[in-house]
């Protein structure tokens, strides 16, 4: 055996130094799981709470974490633009982030869903991507925010229209928000999204979360 | 907002054609985890089975998993040489197992543990890597047996030569056994391995699952 | 300046190992190249010398190159599958060689065209792919020379179902041979292609060149 | 023979977008070619030349690159930070330049060493690098300005402290200067280098290049 032969088929892709790290996790056949499970439509109120502590849980263990963005079965997760966690190793970063969620996940359940047990077990998916600006990375999460409402009001039976115009509204002040904020002090975020919700580090106090919940 | 813009900066790593894929796991900081919840040394049964016990039910919901190989801490599944999972993309190929893992991990806990509750949540890094040969899958197979076993027996006190002579023996058999059998017939694999379990399906009933837990 | 820091941005991309790699050149707007320089329809034979030149010159330079196929405006050039080139990173071995084929093109053009004197520059972009097997890589062959020789035949005026008829008979004939030789002992390779070119290494005598220059 | 199987081991990788595209180039064995051909220490006047005039031509042939900047046998070009050129596939850019590069230096020997010719034919190497920020992509052109510099010196009997020195007092400046004008209006680029050349747009007239040639 030549270990360092067989080493060297592993490929290791750094994502891009100096560029904004998201990890965005989804739930894997979500349609099935948040049915067996009888979620609430549109949005669970419980489940949303469940995803948003887990979420919580991964800014407090990932100190590198300064952001993270939730709505329907996704979390972005968003990495200082000069994180070094993992020497930035694409898969590490994503691998380690998505079972982490997943065992808290698995963990806090009984406590949001005392009375529930799942039959299948709940997984997630995930990936990486970088962005070179805070101004797409703003794209990004308006972007996230505004595809995934969309869908999940138009499959809870609301009308095309009916959701196009009433996200419409919240686009542009999100956007200006995000933009005088995020860009600026990304510490300190005050934005108010309509729906989703958003966990960031306290300014004063880097070791406490603040979570923004704001389904609507 | 411009969604093909923002999507256009995903990546997406297809893993080569024809070539085995291995997914390896690896248990995050598990040198604190094992110590944390007192597990047996160097090898903890009940931890080995559980481990198993997840491995198993990750083959039976991927179907393109034909073999499994764990030791120590991690696990490496090897997917079909021809499979498309999730079209070959190593994100989603590697994020949906260690998640699925990770999620039956803690799911199964109180199965192997019943008096034990666990402080901080297990989580697993986890990588692919391809092998452009079924020689050089062997090797890899053995490369992990032997080292993990190496620096096991190791850390739990026996002597380097000791450890070198007492695994020299098990390295020739297996890697005949394995180059008889892997290549020419994976779907029955009577590897036998002195330590670590390997995990395959049976050759007349694909739906069933061998477990070969060898652990001296 | 930190130089570290800014050679980190550098990603190397190193090819497979164990895997054949491929060397594809193909002339850029040659289209307009070929009109410019009043080449013959639908094969120049100089042009087609010159361009076998060049890549024996390739093979003469590169010893790790075992073999090069060319047809139309192309040059594939199959490089040992344990090559160790530039440590198999990609862009370092197509540029090299994209480079020296291009100096070579305009070196060695006075000699088969003494009267022309280009009005705009020749040059070739290129690219690599790694192929796992020797059956995929005689696919590979085969797949050029089909799809080169047919879009040539139809663009000089021939029916596409003549074309269509006239290739079908080589095809079957040169993958059998290409298997039964390439495979088996690439060192020697008497295929002969019907239109193309291939240029590999003389079994007895590792530093002479063959050229089947075989225009129909 | 399966085109679109065959065509599918084809990785690309795209390089990311809103990023400052770099590709560098560098003469191959130039210490041997630069011997062979009897040039100047350390610096060959008509060679600097020669390889000012083919980077000239890379400007006025694709209009994506905004600047060039040369020292010794190397020269690295700009591109546009939303340049599209082949869709950002590192290896068509890199490729396609460092060919054409090829091209233009055989083709102007005669023009700029009217008396030789070259026994070897000259080839280079390309890569390709991203920088997301203007400010890193100065501290990069200062890196390729010093460091070449540095060893260039050195190399022709300079001492280390002595060129250590010299070099010194250029640095800040340059980088000052670079900062001022690069980053905030990269079309009008009025830096000295003491040595190395650039080449960039005219203000005025887009299709006007200017060439800074300051050899000391
Ligand atoms: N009832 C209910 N359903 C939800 C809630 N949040 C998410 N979902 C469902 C709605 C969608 O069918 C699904 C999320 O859409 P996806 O595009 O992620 O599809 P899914 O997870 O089924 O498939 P995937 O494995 O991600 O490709 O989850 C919720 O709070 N309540
Ligand atoms: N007591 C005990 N320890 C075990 C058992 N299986 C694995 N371990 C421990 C021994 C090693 O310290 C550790 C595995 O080594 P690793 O190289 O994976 O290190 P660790 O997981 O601590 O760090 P990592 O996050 O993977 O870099 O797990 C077991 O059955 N019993
Ligand atoms: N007259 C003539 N034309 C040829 C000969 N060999 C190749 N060509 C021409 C025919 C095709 O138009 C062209 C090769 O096709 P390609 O698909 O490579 O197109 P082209 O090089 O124009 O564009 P590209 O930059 O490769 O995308 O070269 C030849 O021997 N004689
Ligand atoms: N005499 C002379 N030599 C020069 C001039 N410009 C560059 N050179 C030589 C000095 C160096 O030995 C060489 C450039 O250094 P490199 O690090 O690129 O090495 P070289 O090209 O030999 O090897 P490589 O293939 O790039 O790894 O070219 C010049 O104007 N005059
Ligand atoms: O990128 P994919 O394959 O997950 O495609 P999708 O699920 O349609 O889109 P997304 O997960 O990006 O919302
Ligand atoms: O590859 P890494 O960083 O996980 O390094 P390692 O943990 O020393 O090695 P391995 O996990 O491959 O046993
Ligand atoms: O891959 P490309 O972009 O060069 O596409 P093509 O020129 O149509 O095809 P090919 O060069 O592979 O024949
Ligand atoms: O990156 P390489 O291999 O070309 O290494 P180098 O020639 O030492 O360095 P550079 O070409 O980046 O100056
Ligand atoms: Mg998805
Ligand atoms: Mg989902
Ligand atoms: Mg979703
Ligand atoms: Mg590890
Ligand atoms: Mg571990
Ligand atoms: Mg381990
Ligand atoms: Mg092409
Ligand atoms: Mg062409
Ligand atoms: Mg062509
Ligand atoms: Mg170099
Ligand atoms: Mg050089
Ligand atoms: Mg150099």
């Amino acid at each position: 055996i030549k270990p360092e032969y067989l080493r060297s088929f592993q490929f290791e892709s750094r994502l891009m130094l100096s560029t904004w790290i998201v990890v965005r996790i989804d739930g894997c056949h979500f349609h099935r799981f948040c049915e067996d499970n009888g979620f609430q439509k549109p949005n669970d109120e419980q489940a949303l709470e469940l995803m948003n502590s887990c979420a919580v849980s991964l800014l407090e263990m990932f100190k590198d974490i300064i952001f993270a963005y939730g709505v329907s079965d996704e979390y972005s997760f968003v990495l200082n633009k000069d994180s070094l966690l993992y020497q930035r190793q694409s898969s590490k970063i994503v691998s380690a982030l998505v079972s982490l969620f997943s065992s808290m996940y698995v963990m806090k359940w009984k406590e949001f869903f005392p009375e529930k047990e799942f039959k299948e077990p709940p997984y997630f998916d995930g990936r990486s991507v970088c962005y070179p600006s805070c101004e797409i990375l703003r794209d990004y999460l308006a972007w996230r925010h505004y595809s995934t409402c969309f869908w999940l009001l138009v499959k809870s039976g609301t009308s095309k229209t009916e959701v196009q115009s009433s996200l419409k509204g919240t686009q542009t002040r999100e956007k200006n928000e995000l933009l005088a904020q995020f860009c600026i002090d990304y510490n300190a975020l005050p934005i108010i999204f309509r729906m989703g919700s958003s966990v960031f580090r306290d300014k004063m106090n880097q070791h406490e979360m603040t979570l923004l919940n704001t389904v609507t």
